[in-house]
This record gives C-alpha cells, sequence and structure tokens, in this order.
C-alpha cells in the first residue's frame, strides 16, 4: 500500500499556501486587519474614473502590482456618454467576481477539480427611485439574482455545495446582503 | 433689464435633456424599470473576469456602445495572482462613481459649475471572517468612509448639499446601507 501526497496546486490555488496562510492567521489575527480603498476622480457629467491601487493588510501598506484604472458612466438613455458601466453594473460584477473566487479557493481546499464557471448576475431596478419620481422606490437594486453554471469532476450535489459554501463566505454577498455603515466627509471650498 | 436663457449644458450634463428625460418617465413611470447585467468567467484560482453588455431599459433590450470586460483576483498575500482588483475594491469604485455621477447631474440641475470633485473611499475588513477563522466577525466591509474634496463656483455650504442629495439619490449608497435580496442558483454537472 502506498500513499500519495495531495497535489498542492488544483484549480489554480496553491492548496500548500492556503492553508499556511490560514495557519499564520490563526497565529497572527491582526494580520487580518485589511483596508482596501479606491481613489476616484470626477471627469465630466456622469464619467469619472478610479485608481485602485494602495491598501492595507497583512501589518503594513501594501500596493497591487500595477495601478487599476476604471471608467464608469451613464449610457445616453440615462443622459451620460456611455464611456464605462454604470456605478451598480460594477457592484454585479463584484458579486460574481467574489463568489467564483471563493469557489475556487474552496473546492480546491476540498480536493474538488474544477473544469468550468461561468455566471451570469442580474440585478432590477426601477430608476423612479433615483430620479425622485416615486418616494415609495428605493434608489437601489429591487433583487439580485445569480446563476451558476459549474462543471468540475464530481456529483452535481457536490458542485452545488460548494457554490452554497462560497456564498457562506463571500465578502460582497455579505456587503449586499447585510447594511455596512457608511460614512461620508466632504471638503468643499 | 435682459433676460438670458439657462445654458443648457453644465457640468457636462445636458439638464435639457436631464429635465426631459424625467419629464418623460414621469409620462410613462414603466420606462424606468432596468436590469443590468454582468457575466462572469471563471480564468483560475481566485481570478475571473466579467463582461457587461447587455441590459434591458426603456422598454427593450439595450447594449453598451461596447462590451465592458474586467479581471479580478486576490493579490499575493490572499494567494491570488493579482490579475485584478479584489472584488471588494469594485464595490469601493461603484460607491465612489456613483455619488460623483449624481453629484455630477445634481450640480447642473441647481444651475452650480463644478471645477473638481476627487474622492476616496476606505474599507475596514477582517479576514478572518471569510478565512472562517472567527464566527463573530462579519464576511464583508466593518465599515467604510467616503472623503470627497468638491471645488466650485457656489459657497462650501451649497456644494456640501449637493454632496447629501446625492448620497440621498444614491443607487450605491442604497444597496451598501440596506438590504438586497440576493437569490443564487447553480446548474451543475
Amino acid at each position: 500500500m502506498t500513499t500519495t501526497a495531495a497535489p498542492s496546486m488544483r484549480n489554480g490555488v496553491d492548496t500548500a499556501t492556503l492553508f499556511a496562510t490560514l495557519d499564520a492567521v490563526k497565529q497572527a489575527p491582526e494580520a487580518a486587519a485589511f483596508q482596501f480603498r479606491a481613489h476616484n476622480q470626477w471627469v465630466s457629467g456622469t464619467h469619472s474614473q478610479s485608481s485602485i491601487s494602495d491598501y492595507f493588510g497583512v501589518g503594513q501598506d501594501q500596493t497591487h502590482e500595477r495601478t487599476f484604472v476604471f471608467d464608469a458612466d451613464h449610457p445616453a438613455v440615462l443622459v451620460g456618454t456611455d464611456k464605462g458601466p454604470t456605478p451598480v453594473e460594477y457592484v454585479l460584477h463584484a458579486l460574481a467576481a467574489c463568489l467564483t473566487a471563493g469557489l475556487g479557493n474552496i473546492a480546491a481546499a476540498r480536493g474538488v477539480t474544477l473544469t468550468e464557471v461561468r455566471s451570469t448576475v442580474a440585478g432590477d431596478i426601477d430608476l423612479n427611485g433615483i430620479l425622485g419620481l416615486d418616494p415609495d422606490v428605493r434608489n437601489g437594486f429591487q433583487q439580485i439574482s445569480v446563476r451558476f453554471e459549474v462543471k468540475g469532476e464530481a456529483p452535481a450535489e457536490t458542485l452545488r455545495e460548494l457554490v452554497e459554501q462560497s456564498m457562506r463566505r463571500s465578502a460582497v454577498y455579505d456587503i449586499l446582503t447585510n447594511q455596512v455603515p457608511v460614512s461620508i466627509e466632504v471638503d468643499a471650498s
């Protein structure tokens, strides 16, 4: 009888590093205090541009390998110039990406090889809210629906459980389904 | 004494079109039912890519002028490959962009010319939540702080009121500070 070590790399996740990171945070929980940031500059009308580069984590200032720059705008039907997606579409992308990243990690940790993951996230919004035309209509999404297509080397039920667990551990899912206190400070001149 | 018509363009916003759009929606409130979408595909590990193109609004299927494509990933300290910002950073960008777009529109509607708008949005997160190491720690942001720098041709108090009003009408601010029902469906094979 021979024993074979489980491979460290699965789904593009280095599970040895993943488990080592978990152990390291267990030893030093304060390393898990992160602050992420986006810096935005108005361009014109509804068009603005954010850069994402610096953050804090593992006890020190960090930077991404490069600065990521994103435009946001409204389309012409919403009196914009369509230079980028609307802000709310970025929220949908964030949810898809968060659930998918978690799925990759969790599948790797459980020894499940994934072969394909696709999702579509749709958010319904009634613009009578943000246009101020109906006080009974909220400004944001009334509901968001996510549809995943997951293929992998495990029974369908196991794959579904991976998505379930990713949802239970998703930062963006938590942000959207629970409340986050937001404070706004204005330096005007 | 002469009367001068207010200029239609201000802050890059065509206020005539803005008010005409408001009137049109008042006449046909069902035109304001929108659905936005993001389509995501897993690449490897925590890296995925979303494309944003199609949406529904003003009673019909619509497409952006081009397809917007975004990568999301975790940085190396979070066992990723840093091919894009983290999902939660996209949420911060979305909030900055939403408040800024609203500010541009509201200032234009009130006849205030803006000269510069910058903001930094910061979100604090304790990764003991998503790592599953502390059941008392939430997965998402514990708080988000926004700092605006606004310059324009109006008293500071007026400029601050514009940001206030933008916050009151912001879709993303509402999404983050209130709850959105999220449903997830999985097609596994």
